[in-house]
């Protein structure tokens, strides 16, 4: 194909400006602008991590695109995963920019904006793979790729000064249930095009080889079903991966087995991809939770959430004998098709332990390929790189540790670091017609979501809640007459999280007395008293004494009441 | 070897009564005892779960062995590691048996007890691998096996029913460090006399095949010091692991580098094992961690601690650019020479993201074989009961999953469930002449250390702990007069970790009203009120207030004070 004759240079700067994903797992989101025109590519959610005690969701701050919605042209969503879509309704609260994705993405979003109540009516656009959108001076296409959830997409993003690829989340599967392959044709026409940045995922940047195929999963759930025939089979997964619930389902059928499915998002998430087409449930398969008792064991599928051991999921209520319609014994066996994501390790350990307890048998993947990765390893990066052959390189979407695997790919494959641009949230990639360079920043960081308050609860609550925690409280409570000098009444001694009250008489009276004391020190004194003294006083002792008696710092909350 | 003469059958019970380690990681403690005499089988300590913030440790209820301390005839230490030895100095707090051990483990509980104030001069005894003692109607014999940790051993309990086998933590190495491969000859001869019960550790039961040998991790250095001449080498590792160690100092030296030991249980046990004789250092080749400036990175190993991502360990400060003579840079390579202990996944990825960040290559187990675990695989735990030949089988140390995994090897064994014993803590099982059984329990449980204090922390406290991590604390403080119905002062209030006060002015005003409607409400009503009932009403009020509002429940505490 004959390179297209040469335009004269644009003269516009285009800017790649991460706001979350690196550094970082979760609460993915792009931005993209080229002059005045600027499009924003996902807007997923966060987990908290162990140092946010009480926090839900951790969403980006976007506070650069409230300050800049006129110039959005529009949100573009690479599919429909949590980390991907989930912090969409809070962006919907103050700026309500025109939504692009493919129908089950657009379907999952559509289910999720109902439990919010929002200012405007979101303007939601379903596409296609395929489909080009324009966007003031930039131009979206839409590229099938393989992932853990049906639909997803990578975009192709044109620009004056090029093209910009963006993977999204992505992996090849030459065996995918859905029949379709990632367009690596489409991929590579664009790299033989000329490709001028390319960001690509790092999730699994760290790992050699290639991903295995969806299919493998398969061969598994067969072997598993061939060798349970007698036992009822209770299979947990992501509810957003409706390939695996499909092979669930049709291997179900083919050993005559009914399906019956549970939990909440499992409920929710099946109908939709049935809706949609993109589940095909074989009649009179699936059946009740209610209607289980009819079943013999060996003729009976649960499909349930719960994989990565939430407490108050099916699965875990299951395992703890409180699930209204399911309880389990040896004639089970429960398959965790899944992998954990870190930090789950523990609430996924305790679930199997307690249906080891009740003789319960259970599959993982360490014993069987019962899950395999959405994502692509170091071969299926490479690849990409390959097909697009970018000029400039950024790897995306990972904790640093990923992001720098990622980079020595791009080493590997022979390209120059000063092509390659390890940025993070909140960085600005500047790119025109002479180069590309880093260019200050814009604000960027997490806000934090905690029931209905979003951005309530920042550092300071955080580390007095971390110090709650550690050692718990203890309340002096007092009332004095500064000016006569005299202790009214109390102190009396509140504690909670710190010492079992009643085991502990002693020191809670030594608390009183040396509390006691500081107040009467400063009363009985000569100089000038009042109450900031009296409970700077109070503290400061307490703390000293408690640390020496208990090597504890419980907080110290004075309360004086001048009367 | 003929067969003994038969004796006429004892009329003595056997009990066998674990304290700690089963259903769970850690606390290993095993009760035998034969009518009046008693031994007990370790004394260690476990980690806190997630759900127990503050607490530093958790060791064993020994309740049950201070009210039989007079038939306490001796501690019986498998090895040094702290499950299975680091609640020694809490039980002699209280009683003071006679304690057997081999040299490192007896060297390791000395050091350790330097820290604790005791009330009796602790009565230590070093024995060998061979070594019989006599305890009463039993006898303990101590039989080398291989771990991660040198002199290690499991015990052979002569009782007047049979032999009985505590494995201890043991894995089959016939490549060993120390040369030692474990006793299997000694434990087959036991098998061949007879063994009534096999006490059998579980750690790795649901790992097929074999555990690799140590010698494995000797290879793996010397390619990673190989292909990083020019680097500076710090490898983080278990203290313990002398044998780890060992082979760090023997590679490097090999490599003509200098070894510097940074982190205090490092400097610690390095120490003991050369003094003890475990460790051999070639001349000159340790420099002291002040002195490393005059070597280039190429002439340089580090062996640190913080393998596990322990904030405030060395390597933590290293990342973090906070240790006082090191910091990292790309002339660095670390090695995670260690795997991760379940829950600590999450602070290990932090330390590979920050070096990450500062382009410090990060080498860990699963990119280069740089660990190997210390348990025993499927492989050698079916070996361990071909050799013992057991009667009777009871999996000890592990989570249920573990145990339920070791007896499901036992069953493919061929050995039948009746007698196999799957227990639990404080669980009795009895052994006479005519059989075993269930018979009972004892007290048991988990005692909690919170700094000093020890059991002061229980159930309660670590509910109001977590209730005040989850949502944070309200204290609401009025001065009332219920005599003359009168609302004197207040209410003031008071929040800790539940909004940023500031921003949440308007917030705080209506929980003041709120507060102010509850008390005015019962003040000015004609029932009869007292201070009990005022802070019911608010504490309602404000929690039914702040849900609706919020959907958060804050710990509130009202403090009603009658003048």
């Amino acid at each position: 194909m004959p390179r297209k004759p040469k335009k004269t240079k644009p003269t516009g700067k285009l800017r790649i400006i991460p706001l979350g994903g690196l550094g970082e797992v979760g609460k993915n989101l792009t931005v993209i602008e080229y002059e005045e025109d600027m499009i924003v590519v996902d807007c997923g959610l966060g987990f908290p991590d162990d140092d946010m005690p009480g926090i839900d969701l951790v969403i980006p701050d976007i506070s650069y695109l409230e300050a800049n919605a006129d110039r959005i042209r529009g949100l573009f969503l690479t599919h429909g995963h949590e980390d991907h879509i989930g912090a969409v309704p809070y962006l919907l609260r103050s700026i309500n920019p025109p939504i692009y994705g493919t129908p089950l993405t657009v379907g999952i979003i559509r289910n999720k904006l109902q439990e919010h109540v929002l200012p405007k009516k979101p303007k939601l656009n379903t596409v296609s793979a395929g489909s080009r959108i324009k966007a003031g001076a930039l131009e979206v296409e839409f590229i099938h790729v393989n992932h853990s959830i049906a639909d997803a997409c990578a975009l192709a993003i044109r620009t004056p000064l090029g093209t910009v690829i963006h993977t999204g989340d992505f992996k090849l599967d030459t065996t995918p249930i859905d029949g379709e392959m990632m367009d690596i044709v489409r991929l590579g026409e664009l790299g033989r095009e000329g490709v001028l940045l390319l960001l690509c995922e790092s999730t699994n940047a760290e790992r050699p080889g290639h991903t295995p195929s969806e299919k493998n999963v398969g061969a598994s759930l067969e072997y598993i079903f061939s060798t349970h025939e007698k036992k009822r089979v209770i299979i947990a997964t992501f509810s957003s991966n409706v390939h695996r619930v499909q092979q669930i389902i049709d291997t179900s059928a083919r050993h005559k087995r009914k399906v019956a499915i549970t939990g909440r998002s499992m409920l929710n998430i099946v109908s939709a991809a049935i809706e949609l087409g993109y589940m095909k449930v074989p009649d009179g398969v699936l059946v009740d939770i209610n209607e289980i008792r009819k079943y013999k064991p060996g003729e009976l599928t649960l499909i349930t959430t719960g994989s990565q051991g939430e407490p108050m999921s099916a699965l875990y209520r299951m395992a703890f004998s409180d699930h209204a319609q399911v309880s389990l014994d040896a004639n089970d066996v429960v398959v965790l098709s899944s992998s954990a994501i870190p930090g789950n390790e523990k609430l996924i350990g305790n679930i199997i332990n307690e249906l080891s307890k009740n003789e319960v048998e259970v599959l993982h993947d360490a014993l069987v390929e019962v899950h395999v990765s959405g994502h692509a390893c170091q071969e299926e990066l490479k690849l990409m790189q390959a097909l697009t052959k970018p000029k400039y390189f950024m790897p995306i979407h990972g904790e640093s540790r990923h992001l720098a695997a990622n980079r020595e790919l791009a080493r590997h494959m022979g390209m120059k670091d000063r092509f390659i641009f390890l940025s993070e949230i909140g960085k600005v990639l500047e790119i025109d017609a002479s180069g590309a360079r880093w260019n200050g920043t814009v604000p960027s960081g997490r806000v934090l979501v905690d029931g209905y308050g979003v951005g309530d609860v920042g550092n300071i609550v955080l580390r007095d809640r971390r110090h709650l925690a550690q050692d718990g409280l203890i309340v002096v409570v007092a009332s004095v007459d500064t000016d006569e000098r005299l202790l009214l009444s109390g102190p009396d001694v509140i504690s909670r999280g710190f010492v079992y009250v009643r085991e502990s008489e002693e020191l809670m009276e030594e608390v009183r007395a040396v509390a006691t004391d500081a107040i009467l020190d400063l009363l009985e004194g000569r100089r000038p008293v009042d109450r900031m003294q009296l409970k700077k006083r109070v503290k400061d002792d307490l703390t000293k004494f408690l640390y020496s008696k208990t090597k504890r710092k419980p907080m110290i909350l004075p309360v004086i009441m001048n009367v």
